[in-house]
């Protein structure tokens, strides 16, 4: 276990740069896990799903709006097109996305000791994704500026617990919609080296990701991936235009997509959760056999958002029952395909870093780690639903990152973890504090949280009675305040600079 | 999913009672688990640690300090007695145990309705157990008063989430130590009717406890178990007189006892989780060969309570992942061994029900239910480390609680929950909304949080912007105004009376 900063007693400012500067030589690039996934649901229940899933292709099929190269595409890879629709003989999508799609690859970062990989026992955490608005403790909330989402991307930088810089961790509103995914990844780029994703809201704008990656890589990418970018399903059953054509710009490129089914059941899907996997797995496979079809071998990850739902008052729930059952079904019908999964994170429907926001969060992260995720997006600050990323939040978030980390090695079984001398040569009812076992594990032995407070009651009064959020508030703004950004050769930087501004002038200001 | 009250907009008082009326019928008396524990370690791994408490018994041995009567037993079952120390042949304990102890039973309750099983797939969830204070968001931390065990025995009654009231829920410190035992179990018999736990603080509050018991079931216990009391160890490696005391009554009476290493980790066992595992088995192994050689078939329950530790001040941490690998570990113990299980709970060591609360609760609660565990103490309530019982945090936890039990029910494949025909016959990008698939499982289809708000912000604010322990003190408040007493018979409570007035007559006023 590393930490980037060590908490706010950590030796105050040259302390903190310190265990920094340590933790960056430290800090694993990705998790690994050691655990098996969870296994919720029969081989035979999935082997149903897998029917229903394309039963539905076959039948129903599934919408390519406005996107006549990709009906063409289908088309001519067996699909029955029919207007805007697609139709699937039964094991058409299954065979083209085997075949070709890979099992896992490597993300490269700007810092190649920051590379990911993506699938196996590998799991990516990423940031908040899509937020219009921003949430901290001072200023409430309000819609999200450039500036908060470059101290997102600087936050998650200087998190040992986060792999990926993320995408659009929050929407810079104050930059014309036309311009900012240009700011966006130039912040990823310039503010952080770890890896991070592409604009997905455009065919053009992914264009210009790809452009701005390059020259952010040294002006080749040599067929490297260097982004895996979020590619959101219409649900029920569409693939939008928009969505289709970043896909197509970025598969073209050997650039990773995130097949996503978004769902909220009862309302994009049926409200029962079999059903929901059965739709989602049918969605993300015509997505994705779009995807190898446009490049075979196109790196891809299977992804999966689905929540529940208040049937009060259609509000979209989070941290329930329902979506857990799904995630797993998910997980386990990724790997009989073969592919990555996405699918998880720190997920709330509460506006506050409160008992609520947790409850949730932990009710979907840990069903996220068991299942045995590869990609999780979201995995700290999301708050009130997706619509604020919360600064606290974040920090809080985080902290559990690294306890995932920390259990997903299992139980070490090493003589000694085992202790079992330790144990012999001690005398019952005395303590093991100052044991030469206990001495030699005692950097080691507990994931030390960054946030929580173990104190006495006593103590905790003496420092302020403050709890879990406002201790958070007083670390994010150390962090923000220590912050130093990776180095960046500076012609490279000019490059960025140059084709940002170019760009910039050559787009209209538009704020839809 | 039943609800005992349907939330703070639940229509009155008198919808409150009929929803409470209606909950009383259609509740589970325990959860039932539809889903495979999750196995962590490996079976060799799990032979070892075997081999490991049979090493720490043959070896180092047990000390049951105090109590001539169990040495007596033990050496007479073959154990090697000397001075307090009784060491084992290896296999001796594993053979008595496995002989005679039952793999689940029945713990009765006053109201048959309410009886729980305690072992195989079921979990039973009681409340906070142990603590000297109480919190509230009224009046902060105070002593607790048997007001307060009042209080908490009658929320737990009211929460359909909760199968038993548990035991010492919080310390009356108003009453005398050597007399609030009886104060403790009458208000179990009096104010719910669900089963309960008894006192374990000598053998002689432990007969009282049989005595109230008895009367309280109508004059005669017939052999049946309608106690599940806790027997803590004094680890490492020690059992003290008078939890061996309360032991033998109970075992001799055909009451429950959950025979418990309790283990800060680092401090009363080595820091390493494996090492943990292996002496807890060793004491808890010790422990049940004593209770089956009190009364063989005696029903019992391996417990494990292990926490991890602050390496810099030495306090106890809760929902860290060093725990929960010995949880899910100590459970495959018990499962092997063939006898129930009893760990987790929704710990925390924060003083507040706030963020810090609600993630280490749930990371402590989720491994509790995913590793298959069978009794679940401090299921609800817990703050502090144990130190104090919140009321905010009892109505957030016990929600959780509620989606355990639809979580772990596992994914619904029958036809309606596979929604085949609903899609099949629904049209690509329209809603589910209004179909009949979505009417028909409006009611049900998910879990229904009592704290939650997922209101938008606008609506929250409206609301009040209230975070979810404010919330959760406006529920328990309502509860408690709402709060009825079981039916009673009257010369049963009157006996009850009687005997504690006689008792109280004949034992000293002692606080310590």
């Amino acid at each position: 276990m590393t930490e980037a900063v060590q908490g706010r007693r950590g030796g105050g400012r040259a302390g903190r740069r310190e265990a920094r500067a340590a933790a960056v030589v430290e800090r694993q690039p990705f998790l690994t896990r050691f655990l098996t996934p969870v296994e919720l649901v029969s081989t035979e229940g999935l082997e149903t799903l897998e029917h229903n899933a394309d039963t539905i292709l076959e039948e129903v099929g599934v919408e390519f709006r406005d996107h006549p190269g990709a009906l063409e595409r289908l088309a001519k890879a067996g699909a029955d097109v029919d207007g805007s629709r697609a139709r699937f003989p039964r094991g058409l999508c299954r065979s083209i996305v085997t075949a070709t799609a890979p099992a896992q690859y490597t993300q490269h970062a700007r810092n190649p000791a920051n590379s990911v990989q993506v699938g196996g026992d590998a799991t990516v955490f990423a940031p908040n994704y899509g937020s219009p608005f921003v949430h901290d403790l001072d200023a409430g909330r309000r819609y999200a500026t450039l500036t908060d989402f470059e101290n997102i991307v600087k936050l998650t930088y200087l998190s040992p617990h986060l792999h990926h810089s993320g995408g659009t961790v929050c929407e810079p509103v104050d930059v014309p919609v036309s311009k900012r995914h240009l700011d966006m990844v130039y912040a990823h780029l310039r503010y952080s080296d770890k890896p991070f994703m592409g604009s997905v809201t455009s065919g053009e704008r992914a264009g210009d990701s790809v452009e701005l990656a390059r020259i952010g890589f040294g002006g080749d990418l040599a067929d490297r991936t260097v982004m895996t970018s979020l590619i959101n399903a219409s649900s029920p059953l569409v693939w939008d235009a928009s969505m289709l054509a970043a896909a197509e710009v970025y598969a073209s490129a050997n650039q990773a997509t995130i097949i996503t089914p978004f769902i909220l059941a009862g309302a994009m899907a049926p409200s029962t959760s079999a059903g929901v996997a059965a739709q989602t797995l049918a969605e993300a496979l015509a997505g994705m056999t779009f995807v190898q079809l446009v490049r075979p071998g196109a790196p891809m990850v299977l992804g999966s958002f689905a929540s529940s739902m208040s049937m009060q008052t259609g509000a979209p729930t989070f941290g329930t029952p329902e979506p857990a059952l799904v995630l797993y079904t998910m997980a386990a019908l990724a790997r009989r395909l073969g592919v990555p999964f996405r699918s998880g994170g720190s997920l709330t429907a509460s506006k506050l870093p409160d008992a609520q926001a947790a409850y949730e969060s932990a009710a979907t992260l840990l069903p996220t780690m068991m299942a045995g995720t590869n990609f999780v997006l979201h995995a700290a600050g999301w708050l009130e639903g997706g619509l604020a990323v919360g600064y606290e939040k974040f920090v809080l978030d985080a902290d559990q990152l690294g306890m995932m980390a920390t259990f997903a090695k299992g139980l070490d079984m090493s003589p000694n973890g085992q202790a079992i001398d330790a144990i012999r040569e001690h005398t019952p009812g005395e303590h093991f504090l100052g044991t030469a076992h206990t001495l030699a594990n005692f950097e080691s032995a507990f994931y030390r949280s960054e946030t929580a407070d173990n104190a006495s009651y006593e103590q905790w009064l003496d420092d302020g009675g403050l709890d879990a959020a406002q201790r958070a508030n007083r670390v994010w703004k150390e962090r923000l305040a220590a912050y130093e950004p990776p180095i960046i050769d500076d012609a490279v930087d000019a490059e960025l600079c140059d084709f940002i501004a170019r760009r910039k002038s050559e787009l209209p200001d538009t704020f839809a």
